[in-house]
């Protein structure tokens, strides 16, 4: 597929100017774009600037309340319980993670779970903020249902990412990954090349695997209440696939039990309802083990350990966990940002809904090659 | 491989004599003991009576030291960092864990870790005591170096099990998974039964996939510094192999990178010297989300929706984690626990070795089909 090379600043000031025209203050816009584009600038496309069109349609039908204001009704020094009110998902989660930055500040360790809110974005947003403040972050959501737990055929578990941070030098810790096998946009990604699925990915309605990317994307997408992706570890014990649906668990106790919330099965996905996503957010100040220096130091002897132990393949470099996202993030502020033709295109779409001058805000692009937007057809006008 | 099935208060005596016999006080032994008789209880054979050897070994050749006393070196309102002076790993364990629930109690959520440490048993005993006071648990303990991680042909990581549990009826959330594909002990299982390994689970010393467990574990264990089993997830990112290295680096970060202790990697297996195990104990009282009650309620209630879904195969049920370990629990404490005769015969050797008398601890059990035991070869005399 085609794609459109932007600056940072060119999609800032464009994300920034449409969640104004959205609704929300100048200070609110530009915490949505800065979760967006973060996603962006490491390479995570699926939660960039892709996922603008399914904002868009959640806010146009009042799935997400603009004007929303998120509530802590439950406090102590080291948590908090917040209703989100189904607000955006990014500015709950700023102001929880906030909330947790502090607790830990005063008291060493802090853990605040938020219920009734929207997708939150990537869950590295957040523990990317505790990083910034020096401390250890755990991030982690819930979601729609789609992962197919262990001997089942029903999709009870969200895609349920953990997101772990941990400062060290030249690069932090930062891990963030669904525990299902693969993302719901893998399939997405398959389904459009016409390629058959990899073994221990996913389930159909019968609980029989399946290579068959359409099928168990429709299973997901229909609520057909059976199909869908499975836990990383696969399919059977043998593989390990109870592991991820214990992953998968501990991300939902986190999340929706600790807040009260609910669960990924009972999440909503119709026209004027919030969808009811939970989040959690701990923060742990290295302070509370000694000297937060020695502890980075440590860190970061043991991560090049990691990276410069011998290769299976001397040509296949050994990575830890976010430095890849972090030699993007350098590549991509300096060289720009490339955007798929299609995403650009519902770019051209929110112009034109919310009467923003598109060639002013994205240039005059031939979006002729631009595929139709095949996620949330549900919410299609 | 034939068995002998034993009470379990016969048992308990026998290894709280024993452990009296190695040097520990009778309120130490019979800690270690319950440590070890939780596993058999539950089913978690690799880490009961079946260790005995290895703790035998272990205390014989100076590495557990069964007068060391852990100290506690760094210590806030909700943390502690304790030096384990090479005790023996469960009794370490069981005072940071109750360290952390005194904690807890106090000021809502605490953080334990612990250093120069040694086989603590399973994680779970640790998470089932936060249980067992109304608390969510999560327990983690590195390990000598055996896990692969992703583009690695290098065992860096350790198997590195996290526990994380919860209370629920009728049966509690009890998680304890290492981070591995499958467990070493697995690989010495196909080994005496000259099975071929599944895909996904190791490489040799060369990095290559390997389906010989012969091979993999003499890679392991004669520390020819590459070949080991690969993290969950397998060998390749497409099956989610970063994901099995990514939940490693969690459990490696919180227990000897906050404690300062020695990396997995770093791990000494030598006579005289310590091991070197690190493990973590974080103890959060539901209290500080609302209603203890309540929370339990709702997550009873998901417990029973994952249970109650609909089956890939009507005949195979959904289990959640920690509802085997209870069925087992009640079977085993009414009807016996079954001891590989190899055991047996390790069981026999200890009272040799201690001057028990056997027969009367085991009754008088013909050994001639035991095994000789394969562990830990290199502490042969």
């Amino acid at each position: 597929m085609s794609s459109v090379k932007f600056s940072y600043e060119k999609l800032e000031r464009f994300c920034r100017d449409a969640f104004i025209k959205f609704g929300f203050t100048s200070e609110e816009a530009a915490q949505i774009s800065d979760v967006l584009l973060l996603a962006d600038l490491y390479g995570v496309k699926s939660h960039g600037t892709q996922r603008l069109v399914r904002y868009h349609k959640s806010i146009e039908n009042g799935c997400t309340n603009p004007k929303a204001k998120p509530e802590i009704v439950f406090e102590t020094p080291v948590s908090a319980v917040i209703d989100a009110h189904a607000a955006m998902g990014q500015l709950v989660s700023i102001f929880a993670t906030n909330l947790a930055i502090k607790k830990a500040k005063e008291v060493g360790m802090a853990f605040v779970s938020v219920k009734n809110s929207n997708h939150f974005g990537i869950a590295g947003y957040y523990t990317k903020m505790a990083l910034d403040a020096g401390m250890i972050g755990i991030a982690a959501t819930n979601s729609e249902s789609i992962m197919v737990h262990t001997n089942s055929r029903e999709a009870v578990l969200g895609s349920n990412p953990i997101a772990f941070a941990m400062p060290a030098e030249p690069y932090p810790f930062w891990f963030d990954a669904a525990t299902t096998v693969v993302p719901k946009g893998k399939l997405e990604v398959y389904h459009k090349a016409d390629k058959e699925l990899s073994d221990g990915w996913a389930v159909d309605e019968t609980g029989a695997e399946s290579h068959d990317a359409k099928r168990v994307l429709g299973c997901i997408d229909k609520k057909l209440g059976s199909g869908g992706i499975l836990p990383v570890g696969g399919k059977s014990e043998d593989s390990g696939s109870h592991k991820g649906y214990g992953y998968s668990m501990i991300c939902e106790l986190l999340c929706s039990i600790t807040s009260g919330g609910a669960t990924s099965n009972h999440h909503v996905r119709a026209k004027g309802q919030p969808a009811g996503t939970c989040h959690s957010f701990i923060v742990i100040d290295p302070k509370i083990f000694g000297d937060p220096e020695e502890i980075k130091e440590h860190l970061s002897v043991f991560l090049e350990e990691l990276r410069s132990a011998k290769r299976a393949d001397e040509n296949v470099p050994i990575y830890t966990h976010g430095e890849k996202e972090a030699i993007s993030y350098k590549e991509r502020m300096e060289n720009g940002i490339d955007v798929d033709i299609s995403t650009v295109s519902e770019m051209v779409n929110i112009c034109n809904y919310l009467g923003m001058d598109s060639v002013q805000y994205l240039g005059d692009i031939d979006i002729s090659e631009a595929k139709e937007s095949t996620y949330e057809v549900s919410y299609k006008k």
